[in-house]
């Protein structure tokens, strides 16, 4: 039998690599917790019944963060139990200090596996490129992660040093609120304020931009309608209170692109600041990530991996760092 | 009989005042137009059912900007059908040139109609104080509207020319999400990125600093929980995905306090930039408007009006334009 799978309960995706010797699967599960917790239990179930036999199964989780926890406590405990609950092969979590421990201790030591999943990433980048500035951009936030003869050199270990420290940016390629990005849009040579509501997301921007495909706007719309470019420039036009058809095709791009700028210009400035060395993009988001190190001038270096897998980092990291 | 009604059909709120003489009655209804549009009806005829008598209702709406509607034209004619459709009075409708006109004269000019509901206490103020600035602070937007010589003196009519003058600008006492009211914060002498979720509003800050009462909170918060200190202070250490606990009471508190300022510097800002006339405070948000006006040194007027008319200006405004 043998195989592996690597699996990350994130807040909004849930994915999973499975992994036996150089064969893997890939499988990415939008799923927004805060909105029904109960039902992560099925979804865990579904995304690992469809990937092959395996021997055991490598958790991380950023979910515990969610508001439909009181506290992280909270959430790594209802993570904890669901995973167990919904997997009959042994589990092993990990920590923050890159160490895969059994589920009692995981239960014994919360805040030590909370938001671990950018460690099993950056373990993966230090073994390939031992010094190296890993960028990986999901659909939420950005991991900023430095690596040091090979070593993971990063400052921060919990959620709120990482923010500190730059190596946690939230800003992301798909479920970013635009009032968030910036305050001001460029409206027909003048700046805009925005409207700060939730009318649209950075996917609506990658959409428009051709960053990304319609069937890549894999999270829920802010207004429940499609994923097409005309109802992405609905969205964008209300972010300045305006109809789509108000402003014209040509001056929501403008909005767009600004707000493209602004997200690189983010990650650029915290890679910046967080290290000087060369980056590895990774994540759906890694187009961000290698625009920001063209902007620095930074060399770019590759991990050896399928797209699926740079996708979903920290899951084929575990998937490969869990022994079999 | 006698009686009119003064009707504000907005977003996240639909306002309510009855007068008849110097008799009035406000009711107010927190109702978010984009949760479930088809419960419009249900909300318009519950509000005029609870108040006395009437012979017309005088309408104006702020609803067609919210994204249950795909266009502004849309949204106009849903709530001019929910309206007729609810209220078995002789409807009139404001027009942002301040006319009040008939039902099918609105439905033919629906941009005229939409989002005019800063007309209505704009042209009340200007018969009061005929040079002020009128500073409406609501749940989640801020009417910056300059009077002179008793006439409104606004250079924007619509949304868009309304931000892009300063006079409209986005933040409300209530329902802004605080990731889109500062992109840092102070956390232990450090200033702290936050997370743009949607973990905590406007009115966590203004109940964690006692500017409200927990029963002020008249909107949904953001995690479902409840609207006391306790529960506001946890969602506002998620902003920077902290834990209560792992800040403390104090450090919360100051990160509140940072909102808040940001918030006053923002509406000042507006205040400055549109007239340097008195101030006249209105809104549930009032007390912002009331330190916006104290920050730049500006004396304040009063509305001669109950402070629940204060708070439901627009509706207020209305049933006393409208014609018996």
């Amino acid at each position: 039998m043998g195989g592996v799978i690597g699996l990350d309960v994130g807040g909004a995706n849930t994915k999973a690599v499975w992994r036996d010797g150089d064969d893997s699967r890939v499988v990415t599960r939008p799923y927004e917790v805060w909105r029904d917790r109960d039902g992560l239990i099925a979804v865990l179930r579904e995304v690992v019944e469809a990937l092959p036999a395996h021997e055991r199964v490598a958790l991380t989780m950023t979910a515990e963060l969610s508001d439909a926890f009181r506290t992280k406590r909270e959430g790594v405990a209802f993570v904890l139990d669901t995973a167990e609950a919904a997997l009959p092969a042994p589990l092993s979590v990990l920590t923050t200090a890159g160490e895969l421990v059994g589920i009692a201790e995981a239960r014994a030591r919360p805040l030590d596996v909370a938001a671990a999943n950018w460690v099993a990433a950056a373990l993966a980048v230090g073994a390939v490129h031992p010094d190296a500035l890993m960028l990986d951009v999901g659909s939420t936030t950005a991991d900023v992660i430095p690596i040091a003869g090979g070593r993971v050199a990063a400052r921060g270990r919990d959620d709120l040093s990482r923010l500190l420290a730059g190596e946690l940016v939230y800003t992301g390629a798909l479920r970013t609120n635009l009032a968030a990005i910036a305050a001001r849009v460029p409206v027909g040579g003048d700046w805009c304020p925005v409207a700060s509501e939730l009318f649209a997301i950075s996917a609506d921007v990658h959409l428009v931009l051709g960053h990304l495909p319609p069937e890549g706007y894999s999270c829920p719309t802010p207004d429940g309608r499609a994923t097409d470019v005309e109802h992405a420039r609905e969205r964008i036009a209300r972010l300045v209170c305006a109809d789509a058809a108000q402003l014209g095709a040509e001056a929501i791009e403008r909005i767009a692109a600004h707000l493209h700028d602004e997200q690189v210009r983010q990650i650029a400035t915290a890679a910046r600041r967080v290290s000087d060395t060369p980056i590895v993009p990774l994540g759906g988001g890694a187009f961000l990530a290698r625009e920001a190190a063209a902007r620095l001038g930074r060399p770019v270096l590759e991990m050896p991996w399928r797209e699926a897998e740079r996708d979903a980092a920290p899951a084929a990291a575990l998937a490969r760092l869990a022994p079999c």
